[in-house]
């Protein structure tokens, strides 16, 4: 088995290693892919700090994976060495139910393999994109368009993909009045996505120190929380609402800023269960939804759209002797807006 | 002003009196209803009780009006004296704002005009169905057709719409699968649209103690909830989930019966805000939503299909004398499934 530098968090909560892991020899249907590049998401660091409980270790983690085409399995018909391809959250799925039929992997019924901090349908663990090389089905790599820089297409793998799917699935586009809370990794791309779309874009975000850039990316309008009389004005504003941010909010105050039939879909995580008054939905028969990700067709669509549309994140490339570094930043929302390790210097 | 019998409760929780009202002169556009028959709702126990906060008293309720045609103003084009007509939750609205442009007034962004327990835009109380004749813009009144009995179209105004609402709203037809939480006044009613629409429908329901009825009125399953493994069992299993029940249940619970992109509907509205974590809702890209009663014209589609259909509320018939005896029964879920009051022996 060929194995590759990776940075590895042995415990929860411990510092990295840079160690080797094992990848497994190529199978039939198998790219080995050069990491050139992997974003770091929020979610990296709850499952380091085993937040969300069940991690497994040592963990590799990373799902923002852009990098180059190594070698290709006997039957990968549709990619070839000096690809420029990218990973996602996903490495496998069953690809036989009725979701992996439909191109919504994610929520394939026997459950998608994660990319990492998972198990393969071998039983085996899976390692992100913190290493230098990683081995991966066809079916779950996707292409990067020319136009597009491998360090800007990282982000897009999870970032992008987890505001592009509720964007397209509840119809945001002309017309339609879409409100962003938070502007951090995935807020500064989901408001460039609806811009681009053709909907007016407003931000929800506690101050407006950032509001400069929020307008930058597309933003018509910018409003501060902390401000106790924000929510009250923007009552029944917006058609659909992403809520980026993973820290418990006062759902049910956001839901009154939906008009009728709009929908609040939640992408973060929070610990805490939400409260919310079935009246809140009821007096304009709003939603409160979830979102996850997206399927590979559509990953694949994102990528196409970003490089057509001119969308970039914002990024901070950094070494891995920066990545605990850039951890604590990201716990206090201190990037601006993602940070990318350049994977040549594990 | 022509005054009209009526049962009016005097204050909050208070007996009712038989008394006489006033009803307004008739304006051009208004029509005079002879009442025959008024449904007993669930939430007119609620209101004459003041248990949502804010009730206007003297209270006459009644929200589900079948009747007579007795006059019309100068202007009413569409109704005449004799027309067999009903009156559901709404007596007025803007008209003019995008969601009564729409059809669907009960979300006037000016606040449409309850029927009973509200105020007119001029001021006035409104008083309902438990009364002896009362007087609508025509706008609010819908046509009963022939083949409906009174008595059987009186109960469709509030249950009938509450629940034909979300089904077509969330498209229940041939191949999705509907689930019915409650089969009291509202979901007796839902179970047989859902049917006639060509959902698969289930019932859950505490006991299996009305699975005769369940199944009659066209379910193909019927749960008891009180199992602790049904709701295991049941997981992802439909697409649309009507509520109908006005207890706090554990919704989250029951947003894990719901499949990859399904909705679970609030109709009733309990007391207590409901605790959901975000995870159950992205883990599945599933809705909570919510919804309340409907549009004069889809009121009026509403008992249209009902008599194409053969869909019939099962109604308990009762005198004035009985409605305080109804109201403890309805309480304690002793109804099989709908009190009509007799409006003539007011």
């Amino acid at each position: 088995m060929p194995s590759t530098p990776a940075l590895s968090a042995p415990s929860a909560g411990a510092a990295f290693d840079t160690t080797t892991i094992d990848r497994r020899k190529l199978r039939a249907r198998d790219v080995l892919i050069d990491i050139k590049f992997c974003g770091i998401c929020h979610s990296d660091i709850h499952q380091v700090k085993d937040e969300w409980g069940g991690s497994i270790f040592p963990m590799v983690p990373g799902h923002e994976i852009a990098g180059i085409v190594a070698a290709v399995g006997n039957d990968v018909a549709n990619f070839a060495v000096g690809d420029r391809v990218g990973v996602g959250c996903l490495v496998d799925s069953c690809g036989e139910c009725e979701q992996c039929r439909a191109g919504e992997e994610q929520f394939c019924s026997k459950g998608a393999v994660p990319t990492y901090n998972g198990r393969g349908y071998d039983g085996e663990p899976t390692f992100g994109g913190y290493s230098r090389q990683i081995v991966v089905s066809d079916r779950f790599v996707v292409r990067i368009p020319d136009s597009l820089e491998l360090h800007d297409a990282a982000p897009l793998l999870c970032a992008g993909i987890t505001t592009y799917t509720p964007l397209k699935h509840w119809h945001a586009g002309s017309g339609s009045r879409v409100a962003i809370i938070g502007l951090g990794g995935l807020g500064h791309v989901g408001v460039q996505l609806a811009a681009a779309m053709g909907a007016e874009v407003s931000v929800l975000s506690q101050t407006l120190e950032k509001k400069d850039d929020g307008l930058r990316f597309g933003a018509t309008h910018y409003h501060a929380t902390s401000d106790p009389e924000t929510l009250a004005e923007l009552a029944g504003s917006f058609d659909l609402i992403l809520n980026t941010v993973s820290v418990n909010l006062d759902l049910e105050a956001y839901l009154r800023l939906l008009a009728v039939d709009g929908t609040l879909v939640a992408l973060g995580a929070p610990s805490q269960p939400a409260s919310v008054h079935p009246f809140a939905l009821i007096a304009a028969r709003r939603s409160l939804a979830g979102s996850a990700i997206g399927g590979l067709a559509a990953t694949q669509d994102m990528l196409d759209f970003c490089a057509e549309q001119r969308i970039r994140p914002q990024i901070e490339l950094i070494r891995a002797d920066q990545v605990s570094d850039a951890y604590s930043r990201v716990e206090r929302s201190a990037v601006r807006y993602r940070f990318v390790i350049d994977v040549a210097t594990i």
